[in-house]
């Protein structure tokens, strides 16, 4: 086992410098073809190549391709032990399904997808994973929390909707870290500590019943926080490249895929505390009970240097009866600020509804840099209380 | 088996109506994102979006994932078989295979990529594969035809050399294709013919001892057919899309899938008689023995509307003696015209060394449309001969 881990960081650390020589090389070719964007929080407004994660992805599936044969050596040299191919599917349908999403993620940043496509293609991505999860465990009863015991019972067999689940953490994870973006090096910033914490958690479970589980977890992790890691070099303030969705499709499959496949996948969401806050914050915006302006990212204040909240206008007569709650509720909890314009007293603005306008909210006009700082740092913090919950306190609700 | 054969066609032709009703609606998005190409071979050189292989290739993959289930249905409803994990593997790596290819060829459309990564991205795309050979079969030994075999006996273990010789498989097919190109509704209708050709092989060995290796290859060729077929009413004369590399790629790579995995590929290779003469017909050119042109596509005359060949300008004296020698070869093969130029006595043309010039020499000045039929007129021929090679004439070769 350390033996093949050990060839699995390798691996790993040989796509890490692969990545951080080849990318800047891929900028031309990229900008040529017009896949670039304008970094808007900068003075001079600098072009970069978008969509440079689709490298860091064929590099990652490059490593794993070359990786899988060491699993199964021992098999390879003693032919008597039967090849396991119920194994050996994993890994296959684990990079089909990454595969098929960096796909769709490399298309919706040349062009262009709608949201139709967004919540429709991962789904389908995640059919070949759902399959092997079907006939290789087919496990769909939850254990109950103790609280709710004597309501429910010891456990509950979800049945089809278990499948459904899974199918929506994959549209989830890719979602939630695409949203969760719009600062330098924030996408592949929150990547890399989540593949941190991940790997951390699946060096512990190693000593427990399902270490097999969190073997093939590590054998994904290790390669993925190496090679998000090189990227995150190059896209952390000042960025020289945009990740783009590629990027955000790639990693949210990527712990989609291990936490399905191996059956971790509360925990796993644990790792996303701050993604799941700022998508429930985001669903007032995202399901226009509140204006969605196309960017929500904070904007540069030229004089100062420092970022500020964007804010989305509206006049409080237009917004329905919900929108107007959700508005005094958010303004109550300070998650936004509201502000009369001056030229128009019936023009308001609100700051955008996102984590990353809430921290500028609270701290203040930051730099760019120190923003991406506090909010990785908040993203550690919260990896810390994930572990409080999983250990200590789960042992409250759950016989483990 | 029957009914899952109908399932599939019944998916495959749902997959044929998605793909005529969509691809024309994706239009305005691929040529907003600047994946277009100008038909240089019309009088008003219209802007066509290019690259559409991509939608094809998605609705072929979702084909598939929706069809897997249904060859191990019986599996899932008496438990007591034990799940045919091998069997399955083989469906995972064959579209993981295939998915790596699609990325590799849209990647390719949009960014351009380096001849380099052409070569050495399908043989990684095919590393799945071989791996699942080498897990389920192994098996690297190959008969030696009767006229041989006084000199190498009766068979010939080849064994790595025959892993280099399918990673090279999958290399050929794709580029094959990719390079026999030119005119509208070609690179389709060619890969039409091949599946039509294939389909008809598998349906004739479903009767002999490997038919589950046919059975394989048929779930793949059907939608294959259908797809590409319904790409092909798009792309034939006058074209309203172009399918770019990523097609090619798609193509070539799922006709090597179904090829190694169902132990034909030397039949497969017959389908490839056009393919294989346009490519050794090329080579001077690919090598730059001769001159190579950035495109040899045919010319369009702008009086008469139809197409003639495309030429290659050169100096006799600056042709190194191997390049003179083949030009003369091909000269007094009649493969190629070399006229001088009237204007400098130096300089000589000759038309470019591909299929497509060749039958416009042969047949004179020829529209569009007719020299397409022609072409895929050939392609069907060359079929028809594959198939008298592989029944009738194989047995003097071989003992079957």
């Amino acid at each position: 086992m350390w033996g093949v881990l050990v060839v699995n960081i390798i691996l790993s650390i040989m796509g890490y410098s692969v990545i951080l020589n080849i990318v800047p090389k891929f900028k031309d070719m990229f900008v040529k073809a017009h896949l670039s964007g304008v970094d808007l929080n900068k003075k001079n407004k600098p072009e970069l190549p978008e969509a440079t994660g689709v490298i860091t992805s064929c590099i990652f599936l490059i490593v794993m391709f070359i990786f899988i044969p060491f699993p199964f050596s021992k098999h390879f040299f003693n032919k008597e032990w039967g090849f396991p191919h119920q194994e050996f599917v994993q890994f296959m349908a684990a990079l089909l399904s990454i595969c098929c999403m960096v796909l769709l993620g490399f298309a919706d940043d040349v062009l262009n997808l709608k949201w139709r496509h967004k919540l429709l293609l991962p789904t389908v991505a995640s059919l070949p994973l759902l399959m092997v999860y079907y006939t290789n465990f087919n496990s769909t009863t939850i254990i109950i929390p103790k609280p709710l015991r004597f309501l429910l019972g010891h456990d509950l067999d979800l049945s089809a909707l278990y499948y459904v689940y899974m199918g929506m953490l994959a549209v989830f994870c890719t979602n939630a870290i695409n949203i969760y973006a719009g600062v330098n090096g924030l996408e592949v910033g929150q990547s890399v500590v989540i593949a941190a914490s991940l790997i951390l958690f699946n060096v512990i479970e190693l000593n427990g019943d399902c270490w097999t589980n969190h073997l093939f977890s590590l054998y994904f992790m290790i390669p993925f926080f190496f090679t998000s890691f090189a990227l995150y070099h190059l896209n952390k303030y000042p960025a020289r490249v945009f990740v783009g969705d590629t990027f955000c499709y790639f990693s949210g499959m990527t712990v989609a895929v291990v936490a399905i496949l191996g059956h971790f996948s509360k925990t796993a969401l644990l790792f996303f505390i701050p993604q799941i806050a700022n998508f429930i914050f985001s669903l007032p915006q995202l399901f226009h009970i509140l204006p969605c302006p196309r960017h929500r990212l904070p904007r540069l204040n030229q004089d100062t240097g420092c970022l500020d909240p964007s804010v989305f206008p509206f006049k409080e007569k237009s917004l329905n009866s919900l929108g107007r709650l959700v508005l005094k509720v958010y303004q109550m909890l300070g998650l936004i600020k509201v502000e009369r314009t001056d030229k128009d007293k019936e023009l308001s603005t609100g700051t955008n509804c996102t984590l990353i306008n809430l921290a500028l909210k609270v701290v203040g006009p930051t730099h760019e840099k120190n923003l991406a700082a506090y909010l990785l740092a908040l993203q550690v913090v919260c990896s810390m209380l994930a572990f409080v919950i999983r250990y200590p306190l789960a042992s409250l609700f759950y016989d483990c």
